[in-house]
């Protein structure tokens, strides 16, 4: 098989032994393998593979056809078009996935659209509803919403009935992020202005976290699920205490196979639904070969963007 | 009545009028009120008074004989031993109390430690179990052990079967608390080389959150309830994803009347019973009339103490 890998901070592609599904796996043909933020930390040596991963393949989600399936498989035949998550190998032509990890992708959906879904809604899903408890009417702010897991977040918060405040930082992206149904669009210059929430996504870290505490509601909720702006919070105790908050900090890709299939149930169950019938969906903002994986991950270091970055093979 | 003030950051004696019981209100002649960490930063005017209950009269729980009750209460009559959490006012020889926030004083308990019960064991219970999910098996570390609500948490825990890692300061106290349920008694030195722990009760806040943050498990909990100690934490956020961790802040006193009741009803339900049986218990130091609240609460402010310091009236 084709793929990509990590070689001294650099993207190439190589080519690899096709791997051999396990029994409860899928072979998939890769189509689409989305780009995010743990796969450039990871490139640039931060960030290294859990164990039981292709160690210099990057890529956490890909869509592709079922190309052969292990013996104990019981959800997919070979041809299905399915979506899937895993710990690491997902940019190359060819990868294994867990089934209990794998969803079917709905017939109007493109495979850019596909590869990109499964982690940004995973995780967009998780951080919000099954640890932040958002419902109805509650006031969300989401930080970097312009992003993957950002605008997966808006469209999400919003089907749930929630009020979404979503700071972006491009002017130019402004406008599409209200279209996925935030109810207003803010620099981060004025979040403190437009509390109290209660929840906070915390996508991009740094200083912009301790002014959306300081505007937090009371029972407020703070899940922090990126830090590339800054990993350190001075947090003030006696504030947190009065305000009885929490700040939880979250990550899919170290988690056990039965809680990611876990993730993938809630997902499956509260996501796919609307995924199918158009509510919510997945930017695109560029496509790149498996060949050009570098320039794909400059493109997505850069900001500005709307959406995922996904390569195709 | 004869009341507990506050007067230029030192406490006196005063009379005042006595109070009448609103229609779901106990009138209750105190003969025991509990001295915590809320009423000294109160002393110090450091945490002022909620709306709705005296400014000047410190105290938070209290313990004594129905003396009058309101038109609509139906839980208690005249003459019956209650024990009940109060947003301030405590420390006098009236007080009103609303029936929701009170529980019937089991007959083998003594005045003092039925004062003593309310507000330590309501924090602790909230806090272990309510917002912690402490649950058996797992392991816990209470810092500040040996006081009041430390000495709370530590039998609770152990009654639910987690592993509990007291720290307590003073040496003396150390076989105290070990008989109080804790399968190891440590002083903050050593409370990174006993972990991990699933669930860390933060009563002194400081130097040492730091070190417990470091050493919790996977999907750990923190509930910081005290920070006598400091209130600044310098939050690594990149550990607290990878570990999945929260840190959760508490206060039981600004929580609405409706929330407190729902704190007095699990109380009921979850530790009352164990009172009763005699399963936990209120360690108390020492009592003091209540026209020698200062010096109580000089004792209460020093090291060294284990469980309560409780006026008697």
């Amino acid at each position: 098989m084709q793929a990509v890998v990590i070689l001294d901070g650099r993207l190439d592609t190589v080519e690899r032994p096709d791997p051999v599904p396990g029994d409860t796996e899928l072979l998939v043909a890769v189509r689409a393998a989305g780009v995010n933020g743990a796969d450039l930390a990871q490139s640039r040596g931060a960030y290294p593979a859990p164990p039981g991963v292709p160690a210099d393949i990057p890529g956490l989600e890909l869509a592709g056809e079922v190309a052969a399936i292990g013996r104990r498989v019981t959800r997919f035949a070979v041809g299905d078009r399915v979506m899937a998550l895993v710990g690491g190998g997902a940019q190359a032509s060819l990868a294994t996935v867990d089934e209990t990890h794998t969803l079917p992708v709905p017939a109007a959906l493109s495979w850019p659209e596909a590869g990109g879904f499964p982690e940004v809604y995973a995780t967009a899903f998780d951080a919000l509803f099954s640890q932040g408890g958002l419902t109805l009417g509650e006031r969300v702010l989401v930080s970097g919403a312009s992003g993957g897991v950002g605008t997966a977040a808006v469209q999400l918060a919003a089907a749930a009935g929630a009020q979404v405040t979503a700071v972006v930082r491009a002017a130019a992206q402004r406008e599409a992020v209200a279209a996925l149904g935030a109810s207003r669009v803010i620099d981060s210059s004025e979040v403190a202005g437009h509390g109290p929430y209660d929840v906070v996504l915390e996508l991009v870290g740094g200083a912009g976290l301790k002014v959306a505490l300081s505007a937090l509601a009371t029972q407020g909720r703070v899940l922090v699920i990126g830090v590339g702006g800054g990993a350190e919070l001075a947090l003030d105790l006696f504030e947190l205490m009065g305000k009885r908050a929490q700040v939880r900090g979250s990550t899919l890709r170290s988690r056990t196979p039965a809680e990611k299939a876990a993730v993938l149930a809630a997902l499956r169950a509260g996501v796919l639904p609307l995924l199918t019938a158009g509510r919510v969906r997945v930017p695109v903002c560029a496509t790149f070969p498996l060949d050009q994986a570098q320039r794909a991950y400059e493109v997505f270091a850069a900001p500005g963007k709307l959406g995922k970055v996904v390569l195709v093979a």
